[in-house]
């Protein structure tokens, strides 16, 4: 296991966190001066700082108001909804606290200071806000107690998937959307060499803080529940807090009995950096010089896949096919387990792409504008007879569809979830 | 059985549909010559009209553009994917003649002629259409044999719920928010006297539609499954067509053997129709004159209220409370059954609250403005306790909490469904 090399859980020089640059030799002080980075880092940043006043704004006041809006004897009716209400401001207020711990951490690990923030005053948008609010559900179904029982359903077929590899110190494992980190740390527990890769800020940011900040078991306290309404048993339960993280990271993964590790954390999009040399860059590009090194190292570089909640996420199923199968060993194992509920089906989103030829150091080339985000949304026989025949050479050895899933243990959110495990043909 | 004046199931003369206005004894002539009234209808009208068009534009399109901009060599990968893109257009086709025929139904059936729409101009909003499309769910949800196992769930809670009334021709049952209908065939059939209450145009004309216009079993082809693109186990699932009616309803409600009847259909707001005369009034009184004439007779005036699918669909839900209450009898029970997946929750809405004092004849009174829509979100316990630990007066029978359910049968959308059965303390 390389722990040698570092005092923190995940080693700085290989967690490369520039959203646009895949290069995993850039040094940190060649990113701090990129500016573009530097713009998107703060505004998360500041989705960070804004919580408890966006909250309070627009989840408490709202209910406020209304209240006091309401007739006497309808008041009379819920004695205890004005100090629910107080309550409910309270756990805002927490919550605000939590995610400043998680922003001053973050521009101490990355190496800026509070006065680059001032200088770039980044707004972050509602959607960069709602994508905050939305890690609060994210760290429970990760690092919390509570949701090990739905951890526990995908965990276990993809142990069981696992199962052949006996060498599993020279086992690479590659989570693409690793999200903040469990599958990750499990895996290296398991004994494998296992490779991360992410893409949003909002994402590193916080996975960052998890697997860094030498939190010990439930030091944390949050309020996850308070960012709906809807389908509470009572109105406590929403008011609950949670602990987290529900084991000691650190201890874990650098304890003598753990065998595996953590190679690196790749920062940037699965497609650019993991791709194969023969298609275009989309994201990555502007600000590397040498992507195709990336590409080349990572070409059948991987013994498994392990795609989780990842596959509907993209705008192009196929690209994260072709991705898939390029980083993968002959022979190597591609295992999913998510919902088919593509993000961007709903969307009126729309993207010009700047497709850049990788062999000519960057060169823009077959450009389209205005292509919709949405579309191509394949169905699970879809993605299964594409991946076994043709190009991508799969092999079929395990599949199931519709596996009810609990998300953050919310029973708003029910998802059914496939599962299936193919290997690259030799 | 009140089913000779009539030669439809319903009865035209008590099935009042004008939006704004809670007499049931205004006459049809009267409603026409209503202008904002007649906005409303033909605004949902041409909604119907534009399906086929806003479909193309937003779902069959940019779907189709996207497959133009794919490197040749991904089009490969999926050579089946033009015809489907074809084949989708067509289903979107055979929709927008259904909704046409509809469209003309509606028109034919409220007394209206194509002319006034031509003098109207309303444009469908985007929410219209979206509520048109979701209309496709809600008919297969009520009226296909596929969804047979899905409506099963409620309706035994419901009739079992129902079992100590052994005189059910004289039981009358008020079914709130009834949607197209099929609760109300269903209780006609077991044999009760039943009433039912919409608020919406989409649901008033599909309802109507549904009821009056003859139809046989599985007379109507429809595509419901085409407004998503997620979940799909074969893309093939996507494209099938559902056949409605599974039963004959005019047949089954007309029979000698059913003993039961709709009494009528009643239009507006269920808190403007049922709710007490101590109350204010909110959307229904600017064009009625005499809405207390309406409450008072419906004080006190039905043995059962069923709520399926519909308590969490207000933006105050002890207005609700209130309303169920008053037109119970004495004794008599409220059922109900559905998710608390609070309709507002998310919504940035706001209202004035134009309140009417009944006893003035609609003078304006303690109005509100801003109230947002927000707000107010009981859980499961609370509406409970409130409901029999306080004014409202009822006793607790039956309850049960998270009871899983589908929504017509998409695997995207389940929920966690809560039913109860309460008394009206005597």
């Amino acid at each position: 296991m390389r722990k040698d090399s570092t005092a923190t859980a995940v080693n700085n020089k290989n967690n490369n966190n520039n959203n646009n640059n895949n290069n995993n030799n850039n040094n940190r002080d060649g990113l701090i001066t990129d500016v573009e980075e530097k713009k998107a880092f703060f505004k998360v940043i500041n989705s960070f700082r804004c919580y408890g006043e966006y909250m309070q704004q627009n989840y408490w006041k709202p209910r406020a108001i209304k209240w006091d809006t309401l007739p006497k004897e309808q008041q009379e009716c819920l004695p205890w909804y004005k100090s629910y209400l107080e309550e409910y401001r309270m756990c805002i207020l927490q919550n605000a606290k939590f995610l400043n711990d998680v922003a001053d951490h973050a521009i101490y690990s990355w190496g800026y200071h509070d006065e680059d923030n001032d200088d770039m005053e980044m707004q972050p948008s509602i959607s960069d806000m709602e994508k905050t609010l939305s890690l609060f559900t994210q760290i429970v179904r990760e690092w919390s107690e509570e949701c090990k029982e739905e951890r526990g359903i995908s965990r276990k077929l993809i142990l069981d998937a696992l199962n052949s590899y006996k060498d599993k110190e020279n086992t690479i494992i590659l989570v693409p959307g690793c999200g903040l980190g469990r599958l990750i740390v499990d895996l290296v527990c398991e004994g494998y060499q296992v490779e991360g890769n992410e893409f949003t800020y909002h994402m590193l940011i916080l996975l960052r803080y998890v697997l860094n900040s030498g939190l010990t078991i439930n030091s944390i306290k949050i309020f996850p529940h308070i960012h709906t309404f809807s389908h509470f048993k009572t109105h406590l339960e929403q008011l609950k807090p949670t602990s987290i993280p529900d084991i000691d990271i650190y201890k874990s993964i650098m304890s003598d009995e753990c065998k595996g590790a953590i190679n690196s954390i790749n920062t940037g999009s699965f497609i650019d950096l993991y791709g194969s040399n023969s298609n275009f860059i989309r994201y990555s590009d502007f600000y590397s010089i040498h992507p195709r090194i990336t590409r080349a190292e990572n070409t059948s570089s991987k013994n498994v896949i392990i795609t989780q909640f990842f596959i509907d996420t993209g705008e192009n199923i196929l690209e994260y096919l072709e991705s898939v199968s390029n980083c993968l060993v002959s022979g190597g194992y591609w295992i999913n387990f998510g919902p088919l509920k593509y993000h961007f089906e709903d969307s009126y989103g729309a993207m010009d792409i700047y497709q850049k030829d990788v062999y000519s150091n960057g060169q823009e080339y077959n450009r389209h504008q205005n292509v919709p985000l949405r579309g191509l949304e394949l169905s699970y026989d879809d993605i299964i007879n594409v991946s076994c025949n043709g190009r991508f050479n799969f092999k079929l050895i395990n599949s199931k569809f519709d596996i009810l899933s609990t998300y953050g243990k919310n029973r708003n959110n029910l998802f059914n979830c496939a599962f299936w495990v193919m290997q690259k043909k030799r």
